[in-house]
This record gives C-alpha cells, structure tokens and sequence, in this order.
C-alpha cells in the first residue's frame, strides 16, 4: 500500500495510506526516491498562517482546505506510462508532485533526470527553478555587486543563480550565522547581524550600494531596508512570496534616487523558459560545480516519519535549510 | 527697485524690495517675463506639510528656513551679462531661477528660447523636465496602453510627453473632471471618479491592465490602486515626491504579477539628458504641435499681487494646474 | 465574373476573369474596394528580378511560379461569411488578399475596419505593419535624433511610425526631391542628394551621429553611409529585403564605434504585437492624425486598368509613393 | 642600462638599449616583471598587415611609423614614483605600457596588483580587459546557448567571460584541435574544423541556434558563418578589428530572422567600466577560479629573446596564445 502525507487539521502532520490507480493517456506512475519539504509554503499551510483575502486563502479554499495534502518538489522514477507518454519503466524524473510513496501524475510535470544524480540535491529543483525567476528578473550582474537579504533556502539558491551570473561581490545578509557558512562556501561575503543593522556595512562593502538587491526574506519589514541597499538606480529584487503585502512600504528612495523594485515568482515561466529548461539548466550546473549545493541539504527524514520533519522546521526555522523526505529509508 | 516673492513665514506671501548686483564671471543679470509657481513643491514649502526626517526637511533647512525665497521656473531676458558669457542683452532665458523681477543667475541654470515664444508657455518648461525623467524611465510605449493617475499639472505634462512617445491608448484618472477637459483634448481617455473605484474601468479600456501606469498623483494611498492598474509584467512610474513614501505600500499583484515599479525625479539628469537637451526638446515639440499647452496655464496674476496666487491655489487646489506671475503687468 | 490581376510570364501584367467559391468555415468572402500595389515585391517578382538561390527563389518556385498572382493589401467588404464566422455581410476589412474583385480568404488574414475610413487610405496597413515591425526593433526614439535613409513607400511609413514615437530631429534623405515634400509635411528635415554625399550633412544635424539610422531602400550600397550616420553606439535597422544582402558590407564603424545593428521583416510578429494589433493601432493614429498619409498615395488607378500602374511604377520609380487599384471605378 | 623591443622596420624585431628618466607628477617609474605580446595587434604592425584608408594606418602613422615600439599588457612594480602619486616601491602594477625592462608612465595607465598574483598571469589584464567589452555588449547569458567562434586568445578570453556569466551551453569553434583543449578545460562544448562546416553542427547542439555568438576571428569570412549560427532574433557580436572590414558582408538572415550585430572594441569603457575596475574584476575572478587561466600563457620567452618569440607566433600562429616576455629571466 502506498502511503502519503497530509495535514489533516490546522497544525496536524500525518502519514496515510492511500490507493494508486494505472496511469491514464499523459501520465505516468512514479515511486518516491526523495521530496523536499517547502518550508515556507508548507508551513504557511499547516500552520494556516496567511491573511484572508488574500491569494493564500483563495489558493486554500479552492483545494477544500484540510486535509491538505502538501508537497511539490519530488524525485522519483517510473513506475508504469500511459497511452502516449515516451518514459520507460526506472526513467529517473523531478515531478511537481506531492509527498507520496506511490502516485500518478500528468508526464507535463514530471522532468527526465539523468541517473547519475543524487536524488535528494536533485529534489532543490523546485527552489532552483522559484529563485531562478528571480536571477531573470535581475538586470545583468556580470562584475556588479549584487545582495542577497535572507539566508533561508530561498536565498542560499538565489545566490547560487547570482553567483553563476557573474556577481562580484556577493553579499548575504542573515541575522543567523550558521546560515552564513553556506553563502561563504561559494565566494559570498556574508554580514551577520538584523538586516536594519548592516545597511551601511552593504553600502560600504559595494562601493555605495548594490546594483541587484533581492530581498528572499518574505518578511514586509526588511523592504525599507533593502531599498537602502541598493545603489542609484539600482534594483531591488522581490523574491518570494510575502503573507501581508500590504506592509510592505517604500521609503523616499524609491523616486529619489530612481530605484527599480521589481516582483519574481515561480509561475513567471515564458515562451522562452519553461520548467523543463529550468530544470535542465540547474542539473547541468550542478553537475559542472557552477551551483554548489554542498550542505544546503541540512535534514533528511524517513518518510514515514514525516511529522518530526515539520517538527524540526518549526523547532528550529532558522537552523533548517533544506528538508528531505528520504521514501527509500 | 527690483522685488521677488518671500515666504516670511509659514502660511505668509509677501513680495519684498530686493537689490541686484552685477553679474560676475559665468553669471547674467536677468529681467523676469514670467514665472510659474510650482504648486506642489511651493505649497509644501509654504505651509511646512513636509514630515521631520524627509529630505524635504533636509532642504528646507539647509537653506536656513524662513524667510523663503521659492520659484524655479522662471522665463526672462538678458539685461547684462558678466565676463565669459557670449548672451547678448535681449536674450530670452528659461532659468532655474526663484520669482524675482531682476536677479543674477548662474549661466549653467538658463537655458536660451527663441524669442518668438510665449513666456507664459515656455515657463512649463520645470514641470517638463520634472515629467520628463518620468517619461525616460518609462519603457516604450509606442501603441502601449499607458495611465496617468493624477490630472494636475505634473499628470498633464506627463500625459503629453507619453502621448508624444506614442502611448495609445492613454488614459488619464481624476476625480475632477475640470482637470479631465486638458486630458481629453490630447485624445486621452478620461475617467472621473476617486482612483479606488476606476481600477475595473482602466483595466477594461486597456485589455487586462496598462503597459505603463504613472501616478503622479504625490498620494501614498494612490499606490495599491496604481499597481491594480498595470498589466501583468506591467510596469508602474512614481513621479513626483510623496510627502510621506513610507505610507507608499504594496500589495501581491508586485509579486504574483512580476509588476516593476521606478522612481523619477527632477534630479536624474544624465550624460545623454540634461537640462539644457530637454529645454530644447520641449520647445521644439511645443512648436510643432506635438505637445499642446493649450488651456493648461489656468491663472495669470501680475507679480506685484503674488499673494493672490498662492490663495488661489490654496481655495481651489482641483482648478489650478499653471499658476504664472506676470513680471510685465 | 470576378477578375483578378496575374503575371503570366516575366514582364507582363494581366487582368484575367475568375470563379469565386463560398467562404468554408473560418473563412469570409469579400469584395474589393481598394488594393495597393508593394512596388517593390511586386517589382521583384514581376521582372524576377532576384538572385538565385535567395529566399525570394524559394518563395517564387514554392508557389509555381508564373502565371503570379501578387497583392498583399487589400481593403474590402464582406460579401458572405462561412461557418463559424461572425461578421455581417457589408463589414470593412483589411485583408492579406491578392488583387481580385471578389475572393474568397480566411479570416485569419482579415482585421475589420471602421466603416468611415477612406479605403485607399486604409490600404496601406500592409505596409504601416513592416514598417512598425522597424520602430518596434529601434530603440526608444523619445527626442532622439533619427535618419530615415530612403523615401520610398517604406522610408515613408518608417518615418511616421518614429515621429509618432517622438523622434526628434527627424531627417529623410533622398536624392529625389519629389519625395521629400512628404517627408517635410510631417515635420522632419529634408536632405537631397545621393547617400554617399549626406553623411556629413546628417552628421552635423543631428549632433554627431544619430541615434536609430533607418536603412529603407533595399539598396545594398547604401549600409556603409548608412553606418556613418549613426552616433557611437548608436543603432542602424535595416527595414526590408535588400535583393542582394551578400554585398551589403560593414564599415569599421562597427566595431570601433560600438555600432548596433538589427534587422526587420514583416514576419516579426510577435505574442504581443500581432498584426490585428497593429492594424488597430495604426487606423486609430491615421484617425487622430498621429498618422499622417496626406499625400502619400501619388496614383489611383481603375483596377480593369492595372496594367498602366505597374507600368508607371515601371517608368516612374521615384515619383510612385501609394499606388492603388480602385475596385470600385 | 634599461632595454625594450622595438620594431626598426617591416618584419624586423629588435631588442635596443634606452635611456629611463625620473618619474613627474601623476607619473610612476616601473620595472617590468613580464609583458604579454597581443599576437594579433603586433602582428599586424610588425608585418605592415593593414590597408591604407583605415584607423590602422591613421594610428602607425600618427606615431610616426617605423622604429615602431609595440607592447600594451605589461606587469611591474614600482621604483620610483613622481610628485602627487600615492604608490610605494614595490607596489605591483597593471600597465598599458610598451615591452621595456625599465619606464616611465601615467598612473592613469596603471592598475594596482596583488603582490600574491602571478606577474605572467596577470599580463592577461589588457585581453582580458578587450574581451570583457564584448561580454558587456552581449545580452544577458545566464542559461542561454552561446558561441564563441575562434579560440586564439581572443576568443579563449571572451569564451571565459561568458562561462562566468553563465553561457550554458557554451560551445567554441577553430579548425586547430590544439586550441579546442582549452576550450573543453573550462567546459564548453568544442567542435573542430573550417567554421563554414560546422554551422549545422552548432545549430543542432544549441537546440537551433544560439542565443549569442561571438566571433572573434578578426576574419572577415567568418560573418556569414557566424549569422547563421545565431537563433531567430539572436546576436552575433564582433570581438576585434578586422583589418578589413569591408569585405565582411551580411547575409539575408538579418533581416529575415532579425539578428542583431554588435561591435565591440578596447575603447568602449563607460563611466561605469573603466580600464581599473575591469582589471579588479579580472583579477578577483582569476582568483577565485571563475575564470581559469590554466594554460593559455603557451610561450615564455627572456625578454632579451624577444625576437624568438616574434618568430614563434609567426612560425605557428595557430599554436602561440600567451605569449609572455620574462622580463625577470
């Protein structure tokens, strides 16, 4: 029997059975290797942490609320094809696809995935491809300073894209320090400490602020600071969604001194960059070492014991970055 | 005896006596033709409605408070000119100067006209640079749907150099439609009403949301509505100071829409744009045609009788858009 | 019977009867009010004047060569309308239809009118749509110094696409001055001569250099001069198919002043700018005269006759602007 | 007694003593550690490789032609500094500065080092410093498929600048497989053999054209080759002067899929990219290991020797790519 994960009430992690059917015309079967826990988003979730009125709640509502059933970063291989899907039985993928041992998803979702790559780096491909909207977002960075505020899962990899576009320096900004260690791993500089605090200490570090700033904190109150960050006419990167928008304030900055402030997120595919070159590209660079994911996986977790997963990220938010379901432990 | 315009203290218009001196190496001694008053910036000034810590506090201090000498849009000729300026007596000047019959500038803040214009018209020319950084960090919007939220003199000079660059449709929102008659008369499509109940409207009559949304409205509550206003991947121009930016919020169209939002001041002046280029550039599309001040200048007071200006402004704000003394009544 | 106007062979113009059919699903059968002649395409393939091995070659031999049957703009109106269809018999239509009284076209090349448009007037869209494909590829033109090499039909429509863009200083150079009375009508300076000899002219008026040079004349002599009008790191579009691009050649201006350069063709369409659009948009600019045609459209000719219009394009190259047949006469 | 490479006449290399003066204001008196030899630019002038008419011969004879004393890349350190210029003895220096074992220069031409740098890397400065401008000049790379076509140490340079942009796939081009070597080293994809047969080839492995292409060749063969290499809209940049420009021609793929062309070239520094914060960002990326130099120094010749290293680069073009004077030796 398959199993699965679920919230079945505010605040409530479960494991639950559940049946698989064959997979129809489209779609294929896959079995589990690992999926990533989205920290922010699922927690949002359970924990049922958003404002109404907003898309959160329209987004909830529109699924039936609890139970929830939660998860969009898994990797997997293929159990059986339906009628038209070119995938062979073993084909290893990246699937936008809940926390599921066993399940059949549409083959538009799912991903090939060379064998040869680790299952649980792998399973970053859903950040990778959040963050990587963010880096299209951004002006060209080859050789310009570039900030990222916020050392949370989303700005570990935004940093990694940054970084492999040429951003020099790299700056992280982060009040806690273990998650500086991950950002001076590929050549960032990193400055502990509140982000009001270290504004100057970025102006400095860049020769008068950053071309790129891109705020991954999801926090309404670091705009005013970030703002502060970038240089004249520079950019300000807003990467990830924030619960309450609304608090989000600009600061004189903005028509002063000409700043650009500019949203990404993950629905913001084109013609040109669809998920499937996303992925592509993340799992060429990881291969080649231009995106270096050594130690960002900082949990994996038995799938049947999900729930102490969500337990360790609500525990320790900041000591978590990347949380993996391990379904073949 | 020369005499200006004075702000002896807060709430107070006098003109006052003044003497002018010689023009040194690099200066001119003008004779004032006409001047407008910058409704905005001047009330903000006269009245103190700026908030402690803004810039506007900086400045105002920094010129040492009251008594204060306000203007910068001044239209004159050439009375005498001192060592190393090749303009001869007669000449006519589009100056950054403050509201004076007779006063010394420096040469590097006037800028030459062909005398055949109208002093009266040419004094828009601060509030066309003002809105012209606004129509620069615009994208194109050659055949762009493009709004301009806001019907007061920087809204209308901002509409008329969109209009110039092509932008149609080109909306304009007001809540006064005395204003809307200067819209309509460039071909804009005019909605009357507060901003908050037109959103639907705007994103009607441009098929899902403007390219371009400027809000020159100076109201930190205009803000969310102008975001609702854009297209998605829409681009939103601040233009013209907020009292008060850090009531300026957002909300999650900037995000889950990509929206990009850029400040635009006066003082973003470039190698390529300076004063003196879109001085020119303004006059020659007011020669043309190409940008139509009919209508726009709507009160002319002798100078001798600024105070009534100032009032008119005060007692009817929605009907005043070009306020001008006449230096030669 | 409906007659339509052939090709049989090289050098030869016809005007021969025709069946017409009824409009199958998706499709509409209209009746011509006005067609105008492309002088140059139709030129082409009239005389086959191009070189083998060319996509003008593969197009011609695609299609079986003679007897052609050439026109690409027509304006009509709906006579009857297929399956599917939804408009009434008598609407306006700007269509991508050859030279014929009556035929048969699927809508997906018909774009409605508003019924009050002068049809001859209203076909030239085929044309406003390549030459917009050219404003769309230059930079943004805001009061920036622009130079339309050619004032043919193509340079024509160019250059009032870019002043309604707000090009400012506009140049057309032509060694034909007949040509240039159109080019003064809409505001822009005039230079006469052969290219080679107006380098230093349009160098001098614009300041040093364009920004956008505009290369209309499908004239592979032409780039060198064309690139030395262009201003460092300015830009210089090439509009139309130049028969021979192989002898199209660079200068060193390229590389050592930085020099951009770009192509257009009526194929560029695009998600956001397709040619309903366009067509939109350039009926709503002739409409409030942004667009001005006055003029342009130099011979009107009964369509029984069409013979004597190519033979007058034949004769008269530089004195045939708008050629149109008249479906009505 | 100080000496320097000289060229007395056409073909002739020479080594001859000189006089070294004492350092003025804003001047700095260098000894030399190792000088790079920009094989293509000194090639040209020692062989007399230019046509008359161009910016070749306008720059030989504007320095009075033979004795010509070439040179440009040239590490060193500090003896003596003139009034006015902050640098110590010792200091190592960047210098835009001829093959001399002692002289004297403008610090304007001179970029502080790192004493840790190796002298005959860091004389990579100045094609490191030519290359970064077609890097600037090209779209944004992050993902996209990119070419270099030439792997001489233009083309070596340029192709790792746009690997630490983010070019992936990154491909190379050269009919000399011992180039290719250092193409693979770094991680792009290497095809071998006369670029006119190797079109279809990138076409294919860049999934129908890449998204940038730079040929930096100095051929002017290769443009045609080159545009057709590019994708629909694509953009092909020209890195180095070709001697002779006009003979490099289009094809109709510029203006029938769009493509756009580029120059690039030494001079184009900006207020932003200035010659010193290039130099810095070479040198931290050299550090760093973005840009890896392994290898591509091929010949290091005693000063003294220099015109064996003339008649290396002549004896086997092809096989010389840094080629380094050891001043120290």
């Amino acid at each position: 029997m398959a199993y699965r994960v679920c919230f079945p009430e505010q605040h409530l992690v479960a494991v639950e059975d559940c049946e698989v059917g064959e997979p129809g015309p489209g779609q294929v079967r896959i079995r589990a290797l690992a999926s990533q826990i989205s920290n922010g988003t699922e927690g949002i979730l359970l924990h049922r942490r958003f404002v109404p009125g907003t898309h959160w709640q329209n987004w909830f509502d529109s699924r039936g609320g609890y139970p929830w059933r939660p998860g969009y970063a898994l990797v997997g291989e293929v159990v059986s094809a339906g009628a038209g899907v070119d995938l062979r039985p073993g084909q290893r993928l990246a699937c936008r696809a809940g926390h599921a041992s066993e399940q059949v998803v549409d083959v538009a979702h799912c991903h090939p995935l060379d064998g040869a790559q680790d299952p649980q780096a792998a399973a970053w491909f859903a950040l990778a491809k959040i963050t990587f909207m963010g880096a299209l977002a951004a002006d060209a960075v080859l050789g310009e300073p570039v900030v990222v505020v916020g050392g949370g899962p989303i700005g570990q990899m935004a940093a990694r894209w940054l970084r492999a576009a040429g951003a020099q320096p790299l700056l992280m900004v982060d009040p806690v320090e273990a998650r500086l260690v991950h950002a001076r791993r590929i050549g960032a500089t990193a400055l502990c400490g509140p982000v009001a605090d270290l504004v100057e200490a970025v102006r400095a570090a860049t020769g008068g602020g950053a071309a790129v700033v891109v705020d991954a904190t999801g926090h309404a109150a670091v705009l005013p600071h970030a703002l502060k960050m970038a240089r004249d006419r520079g950019q300000v990167v807003l990467l990830g969604d924030c619960g309450n928008p609304g608090l989000q304030c600009l600061t004189g900055d903005v028509v002063s001194r000409g700043l650009r402030l500019v949203g990404a997120h993950d629905c913001h595919v084109t013609g040109a960059w669809n998920e499937r070159r996303i992925v592509d590209l993340f799992t060429s660079m990881v291969r080649d070492g231009r995106i270096d994911l050594t130690g960002l996986t900082t949990h994996v977790v038995p799938a049947r014991r999900a729930p102490e997963a969500y337990a360790a990220i609500d525990r320790d938010p900041a000591g978590t970055l990347g949380v993996v379901l391990d379904w073949q432990a």
